[in-house]
């Protein structure tokens, strides 16, 4: 299996697949196209989101505002996986969930955190320097599924870095009083999302609780309020999530991706 | 086969397709991920014409607005065909559908209505409250797939349900003079397509017919009138469909999900 | 492999995929269903670029504003590749790429250049007269695959056909001190792909060059100017294209499809 991610929207995607499917008979799954265009840091979080749902396999990750320049083609081993992408930043956390989930599933008894290697892909001269998701990724993707994850180093455009971009998400202030954050992102219901463990929550169902200064019910599912009642709840990631049940929490609460949230306990 | 329909738009439908594929080997076909969002009739209507379109397959369908809440989790068998989703209706009108497909197509000699067969599913607790597409029902849709959809009843998790929730569409009234139904919904091109059956424009191509009033060209094509003309026709489902050449009937007719629609025959 | 290409947008392409599964067990990879509604010549344009990077399929393409009228249903074989769709135009630049590819990669010796085949499909009677994708094409794909493509002439619902609608793009005026051509299509980034062959630019990156009148920098990637800025560059199809790094090309110029461009060399 290759997965394929891009912030492309329609058309480019295909020429991934062509690209692919020109040089191996893997089995194709879109990810998704429409990851928050050129938005580095909402696509490393849907993907942290995603992608570990999927057994091994090697995903191919194109959000790439700086094609073309001399950012590296990174690939990442991770928890069986290989990402396949630009080298800035957008892979890392995805990394680090599928190793985290990989130990987790395993019975793991030596202590020691495994974590995942990083490679410099060595593309040949690329026919373009505008669409190295076509003439760069999407071979490189073929290549690793055809020599196999576990055998990255032999195939010979792939040597070990360890310089690589990372990117993390912001943490969030909690303690036994407040708990003070930001949306990370809101999704297509319109559900923002915020970097606030879900944990804060706990023993508080069926309460209110003040966001930013308003008093908000607490509910484990969106249907625990009325329609077009605001709540807050654990979205599916496991953070806070600000919702409205059958209508849309940034504009009932005001909030974008970035926006503060504090959370009176 | 596993076919994958839902109202999630990008993101979550990429873990649905991880779920799946991290439990079996199914082949997955996406079916629609932009229907209405929280909208049961017109995602109901949509599926009922697309599904019969398939040959026996799992068909995961997740527009889910109480999700969290005691709804059960439906599977229905019909037509050699396994409907998995929740149970708020959205999965009774395909599964007629699918029924009376698999009728005309068998050689039926009893006479006897064979209907389908609904069972209620038991998911193990799921991870969360809020996604059950990713937690119950695409592991739900892997275990039939896996079992055969045939040997439902076999799965531990699965127990025979007489009381389902059902959903219907609204009849028309049809007498020789008039036909007064409503539109059902709107396509993506602006075609308005009604509840009225397409006999109603039997002979009449060629001549024109008030529709609301207004005498309008009954055309079997798009094409039979000028680009940005109005026209009435038969839709690919069957019914009465009030449209445009080349332009959107919804904005020409003024329009919408649930407008009446009177036609003077 | 089946392509599956149209203008459907979302709910009518799973029909097709539908009819096609009934039929034969292909494999299908969707290349997109958002191309530009009813547009035969962007539809052409994006197919050109698309479609040659995949390796011999058949590929099903839907855009088709005259569908049941008496337009053919059009198949035409190019570089081992089968087209299947209306006969409008929207195939033939495709299979033009196509032949022009195969030869390039074939050892060819004779000089002479081997031509794609047309044939007209004549399909049983169609369930509908609106909806041909699923009626009449995508049956004639699933037949073709199953046939093989370089059997086409053994179907029996297949005769070869010289009369067929053709399509061709504006040819730029292209001297040693100006090139004026038109915008073709804009992307979803809003880059502006215009008929002016990239070759105009070489040995200019890193100047300026007057694009309407206005001093431009051409640059061999989107980040060789800052965010926000306009560039002159040369697209993945190797024509010169104008964008604005991390933004809109077209609004930044205010560029749309059919706009004429022109470049003092």
């Amino acid at each position: 299996v290759i997965t394929l991610s891009s912030d492309f929207d329609s058309f480019y995607p295909a020429a991934m697949k062509g690209a692919i499917l020109s040089r191996c008979d893997a089995r194709l799954i879109d990810v998704s196209h429409e990851l928050p265009r050129q938005n580095v840091r909402a696509g490393a979080f849907w993907l942290r989101e995603l992608l570990p749902t999927f057994p091994p396999a090697v995903h191919l990750v194109v959000i790439d505002p700086g094609v073309g320049t001399d950012r590296k083609a990174l690939i990442v081993r991770a928890g069986g996986h290989a990402l396949v992408g630009p080298d800035n930043g957008v892979l890392l956390p995805v990394a680090r969930a599928l190793t985290n989930k990989s130990e987790s599933e395993s019975e793991g008894t030596d202590g020691e955190r495994r974590s995942f290697e990083t490679f410099e892909w060595h593309a040949d001269d690329p026919a373009s320097r505008t669409f190295h998701g076509r003439d760069v990724f999407a071979p490189a993707a073929a290549r690793i599924h055809e020599a196999g994850i576990a055998s990255i180093e032999g195939t010979v455009a792939a040597t070990p870095t360890e310089e690589v971009v990372d990117l993390s998400f912001p943490d969030p202030t909690v303690d036994t009083e407040v708990a003070i954050g930001e949306v990370l992102v809101v999704d297509g219901f319109g559900n923002c999302v915020t970097n606030v463990p879900g944990t804060v929550l706990d023993g508080r169902y069926g309460d209110e609780l003040a966001i930013n200064g308003e008093l908000i019910c607490v509910g484990a599912t969106y249907a625990t309020v009325d329609p077009g009642t605001r709540l807050v709840t654990v979205g599916s990631h496991g953070n806070v999530e600000l919702a409205v049940n059958r209508g849309r929490g940034d504009e009932a609460f005001d909030l974008g991706s970035g926006t503060s949230v504090r959370i009176d306990r």
